[in-house]
């Protein structure tokens, strides 16, 4: 059978190693799972109820493609109270997670051939999905010198350039972008015809420096939100986009053949997790206490953390005392210790054979395991 | 700013209706729905209760990027009793819902220029999705002469062609396409190096004629299936594919960049639906009572049946006495009627002006009290 070229993008590792962790853990066997960005804890009280609700109540079916009006309206009322912007519900268009967003946004705004800049380490999909569709990748090597993340003059030196994404908070660097950069960069698209997503997945999860959201900055950014991470709904697959007013149609057109709809359940929940910030900001608290531990423990292993650890909840540490090898590194991990984190040649191709991304959103008591199995094995 | 010219697919017509007819339906308006292909029966209380169970127990999260096991296991089960067919469990992708079936079909299997042929009229985001990847859509044209079906004569007729897919039973037509002619165009593609993708995503639901998966045919064809139709689930976005040993791999790594899992709480109740059939026979032999109600009613209207009508639950209907502007029509019927159904034009760019396609997954009162406005309106 002939396969395409377009399909030969890499795996997402941090995928394989989940599988890998699914299988030893379905044979018995006691995994840690720091390999996935996903909280340990389940969806706010508040949406469960409200997904049970509508389970009792009757059909679950397609909504509008955009989503439903009272969670777009939610959503704008969120920006209004959480960052005084004042976005239209007509602008807002409910995704199938993030991954939808990406996709949509990539097939509105770029052809094949086109350029995409992208952060160096970075998320795996971004690559993957942009070579699926023929768009050119440019990675930016973002590291100490310029604060581990792009900047108007790292792009200025890129060439040609069609489209920036830059996440905030940051995959896997925990980089949070500030207000300023944001504001230059987002001038810096606007001046040069480029257009500008903005990856807001991680919001709520910032643990040093300021949370901005693209959109104080004018309204013509892609805005690329999730309720995956700091609402613990990853497995509901829901998220959002805010759109410049004119991506609003062509996104609609795409989503209605694409994906006809995001999953209505989880629209209905999603509407109710909006209001749970109380019961998600203990979350948000054990995460930071995980941080906490881990930045001092990690290098006590022998791996030093490669990146700021501002905000997500990942830690980016550089292995190369033990190996220059990150998979097979992960491979055996996993294998003689039961703690499942992801190689760094997910997040990049280039020197991320000496890295790995430990995930830290589990429980205390996860991480507290994790470090000492690892502290024996590496001993 | 600048869009992309892929972007610029046709809307899903049926989903512009449905967004007009949920903001009247809002406004009070006594909207009778026959836009979408949705079943207006809930999903099974079994999988309704699995839901429930699992919103319980607690974190509905990632699963593997191919779906978890006991699902595509109850799957393979589901092919050795309903068609007598083994396939291995490895072989079987849980998708979200059919939509990201087709994606990732066409991504893993055709490059930009390839060339696929579909039928016309035919499901529409069959063109956009394609369009939107760079592919190549030939239509050929169904008819009576052809018996609504795609035949290897008239592939051989449309030139070059890299891939096929044929949904039976078909959307909007109906068609059946019994087990000798599909396996003729299962081996006219096994012996061109043309791929071929079997839809059947409205099994279960066939009135007249014989029910058969290309799977009997082989293990090269690439099939499509899903929880919406048959199982009521159309809202839960959960489908599935069974894919060639090769087709495996590189559909799971393009699956964890560009979905990463399907929504888990979907997978939990599918797998509960499929020991439904009981009940859902009970709704499957309720559209069969539509079906009869409007075969006859229809063409008293006006409107002569334009297909066989023997699946999956459309009424594709010529109505060329009324207009030449389906879309016009559909708008002005809503309008004065209350009454949505979708314009020919979706399915069928060419010769879709002065058809229509009527949904008759409602219920029979609601199948019943249309028709009634639909004969005061053109009356």
């Amino acid at each position: 059978m002939k396969l395409s070229r377009r399909g030969a993008v890499e795996p997402f590792h941090a995928m394989d190693v989940l599988a890998e962790a699914t299988k030893r853990r379905a044979s018995g066997r006691p995994v840690i799972s720091m390999a996935v960005g996903q909280p340990v804890h389940p969806a706010p009280g508040a949406a469960r109820q409200a997904a049970r609700r509508a389970l009792e109540i009757g059909r679950i079916g397609y909504t509008d493609a955009l989503g439903l009006l009272s969670l777009r309206r939610s959503i704008s009322d969120f920006y209004r109270e959480r960052h005084g912007v004042s976005v239209d519900p007509g602008r807002i268009a409910i995704t199938t997670g993030s991954s939808a967003g990406f996709n949509l946004a990539f097939l509105a705004l770029f052809d094949a051939g086109d350029r995409v800049a992208i952060a160096r380490p970075g998320y795996p999909a971004y690559r993957n999905i942009l070579a699926a569709l023929g768009i050119e990748t440019v990675e930016i090597e973002v590291s100490a010198e310029n604060g581990f993340t792009l900047t108007p003059e790292a792009l200025e030196a890129a060439g040609r350039i069609d489209g920036v994404l830059l996440a905030s908070p940051a995959n896997p660097t925990g980089t949070v972008t500030g207000r300023a950069n944001l504001a230059a960069l987002s001038a810096y698209c606007r001046e040069n015809g480029i257009a500008f997503i903005s990856d807001e997945i991680y919001h709520g999860l910032t643990f040093v420096g300021e949370e901005a959201t693209a959109l104080e900055f004018g309204e013509d950014a892609v805005i690329i939100n999730s309720f995956s991470k700091y609402y613990c709904m990853t497995g509901w697959r829901i998220g959002w986009m805010v759109l410049p007013e004119t991506l609003v149609r062509p996104v609609e057109r795409i989503a209605q053949s694409l994906y006809i709809s995001a999953p209505e359940l989880s629209q209905i929940a999603a509407e109710a997790a909006l209001g749970a910030e109380a019961e998600l900001n203990v979350y948000r608290d054990a995460y930071r206490a995980n941080r906490d531990f881990l930045v001092k423990r990690l290098p006590e292993l022998g791996f030093s953390v490669a990146s700021p650890m501002d905000g997500a909840f990942y830690a980016y540490v550089d292995v190369s005392r033990f190996t220059n090898d990150s998979m097979a590194f992960a491979r055996r991990m996993l294998a003689e210790t039961d703690v499942a984190a992801t190689p760094g040649i997910d997040f990049d191709p280039k020197d991320g054979h000496h890295t790995m991304r430990f995930s830290y959103a589990g429980s205390f008591e996860e991480m507290s395991e994790a470090v000492d199995r690892l502290a024996r094995w590496l001993g």
